[in-house]
């Protein structure tokens, strides 16, 4: 199901006490390769690393831990981070240059290179075109797997994971999210893999653009992790040439499903919440207004129908509207409630919309004007939040 | 102990099950007056109406309601604000045009004239130079009552109540916090008292410079309120004339009082949290990125002393600051506690910083450069704040 040419591993070194916590990806022929990091000024040394290897456009190999985040432990932390791609390109007979590296987990501690050392040369020995160890090695406390497969005309992933027997993707994707194992963690890894043949097209620029409506559209809890990072490898061993349209349009929609995919299971999550808006000079940024603030996310947690506050969230934004000609609707499982509408509240059955609310995805439709529509996703506020945030202890 | 020349008055009219709903202030004579409001765009009737009222710049009385903030109610809701303020001057006897208008409570809903009616005709029959009932009736679910005076050269609240006998404040002030009493209420509402004389000084620049360090440095949950309102009133009645400066600066205390009370006082808050930040380009925008944090927030409330997640908000507000060079401590009764300096981990003992985080006042200070200091205001983030906001459900 999974595009040709691509091989996986995962393994426990022991960073982590129970799961796996090393991985490595291979192509088996030099891809082009685009990433995108994380804008936070306190960066880890593997998103300078990487960056700096992807400049140059072709990628053989990643490598990847979790447990440790490899981040504030200055120059030890960039030789490690060098250290870790040398013996990841030494063990699968790649050149050095070629291999990305990753980190996610604890802030400020050094990384066991004895343990990481094994684990690579472990992992070198278990490569297969699974997936699934990878997965494993790259996933914290999220709850569930993230990957989307785009297959004849249709996104798949876990939520519709039935892909048709034989068919392959040629655009594919996994990811972790947001979930701590550890109290500085909440680091986004994505990787999105394709076997096309994609000469001539600037892959950085189609990346940008599918995470402008993916990754990008998308938050838990308004914070930026020091070690995001998403990264594109084209092989071309399908041999497959699609138009630039088709592949654009196939690599955002594996993005977007992955990006929904980590909202939904944000720390603490019940439900996946998108917030649609529609008019003004910026929906966008009325729509990342109303899904970071924390009255609307935890009315969400509480399914209470809570128009006020997101009228009131939408009115902080910044951007000029006039609230008399607002229409704000909550939609779950097709159907639409409208709660505001002329200036106005429109009438509503509170209990029967708080019901509808316990749906696990969950539109707010806004609209305050024609013209462009934006969607940002998120999820809901809870008490796990807090309890996974707070009960570490150090 | 209040200045000269002010009586108050609450009562409860029924707008709320249990407790004051309506409150009078009145100024014996004409007083000057300033007054700031909300930046959101979804205002309620009385922000239009009381900003309009002091354009003018004179006030004689103030009437304020909770249980509801007469927000998104349409024309009904505009002409009921002006009938408030009516029914006021005609108990009070004083000019219509003299009155301004304050309400928080439930968005969406028309007041009960008729109860709103009674209840301002029988709070004109109790005033007294006494602003408890009046506090009283302003009040929301706030735990604690909020009042501040400038006396002698030092600043008494609850925190320090003994203000000497037989001392006067020239300058006193009262606020109301972001307790929810229900789903759409989260108004601030401050008022300043004065007897100074103040003729010749700019009374809006100075309650700006006095918020701009104050009211607009104080955070609980990002969200800014539709009824949000700060009137200060100086009616001249002990005929002291203070220096500019003099008088800049006793409103700046009074004004800084309320604001940490405030804080303090947020929805599920064990502490006050003070982050200070120096050095860089715009020190505010860095501290308020920090104070916003729902994982700095969180660790807080867990007395966690997690210097990954504050250098981590610290970093993604888009402030440009080299880490290397960036020092974190936190100072708690007095004590500094330093967690991370020259580009590393700081040795310290997280049992001990733990312990030393419960205390109920936390400043994160941090520094980035050389240069200017910000300071923002807020509080932790428990499960009473998911409580709060999602256990309502309509």
């Amino acid at each position: 199901m999974i595009p040709q040419g691509y091989r996986f591993a995962g393994t426990r070194c022991g960073l982590k006490n129970k799961r796996n916590d090393l991985g490595l990806l291979l192509s088996d022929v030099p891809a082009r390769a685009a990433g995108l990091f994380t804008t936070n000024q306190v960066r880890a040394a593997c998103v300078d690393y990487s960056r700096a290897v992807l400049q140059k456009g072709t990628l053989r190999a990643l490598v990847v831990n979790s447990g440790n985040a490899n981040c504030c432990t200055g120059a030890q932390g960039e030789r490690d981070t060098a250290r870790m791609a040398a013996l990841a390109a030494d063990a699968l007979g790649v050149p050095d240059d070629q291999v990305a590296v990753a980190s996610t987990g604890v802030i400020g501690q050094l990384l066991d290179m004895y343990k990481v050392e094994r684990g690579i040369f472990e992992a070198a020995q278990l490569l297969k075109p699974d997936p699934k160890p990878y997965m494993d090695a790259i996933l914290t406390t999220d709850l569930v797997e993230k990957w989307a497969a785009f297959v004849d005309g249709e996104t798949y992933s876990p939520w519709r994971p039935q892909v048709p027997a034989g068919s392959s993707a040629r655009v594919y994707g996994l990811a972790k999210g947001s979930g701590m194992i550890a109290p500085n963690l909440a680091t986004m890894l994505g990787f999105v893999l394709s076997d096309y043949d994609l000469e001539g097209i600037d892959l950085n620029a189609a990346l940008c653009e599918a995470a402008a409506q993916s990754f990008n559209r998308m938050t838990v809890d308004g914070d930026t992790s020091t070690n995001d990072m998403l990264i594109f490898l084209a092989n071309g061993v399908s041999g497959v040439r699609p138009s630039p349209a088709q592949f654009q349009h196939e690599l955002n929609e594996v993005c977007r499903s992955l990006a929904m995919q980590v909202a939904r299971d944000g720390e603490g999550a019940t439900k996946l919440v998108e917030v649609r808006v529609t008019g003004s000079e910026d929906p966008t940024r009325i729509a990342r207004t109303i899904a970071e603030s924390p009255l609307v996310k935890t009315a969400m947690f509480g399914c209470d129908p809570n128009w006020g506050r997101i009228l009131m969230a939408a009115g902080r934004a910044g951007v000029p509207f006039d609230p008399a000609h607002a229409r704000l609707a909550l939609i779950m499982d097709g159907e639409e409630h409208v709660l505001f509408e002329n200036g106005g509240p429109a009438p509503f059955d509170p209990k029967r919309v708080s019901s509808a609310l316990k749906a696990g995805h969950v539109l707010i439709d806004l609209r305050v004007g024609e013209g462009a529509v934006a969607t940002i996703y998120t999820c809901d506020f809870s008490y796990g939040y807090v309890r996974i945030n707070a009960e570490y202890h150090t």
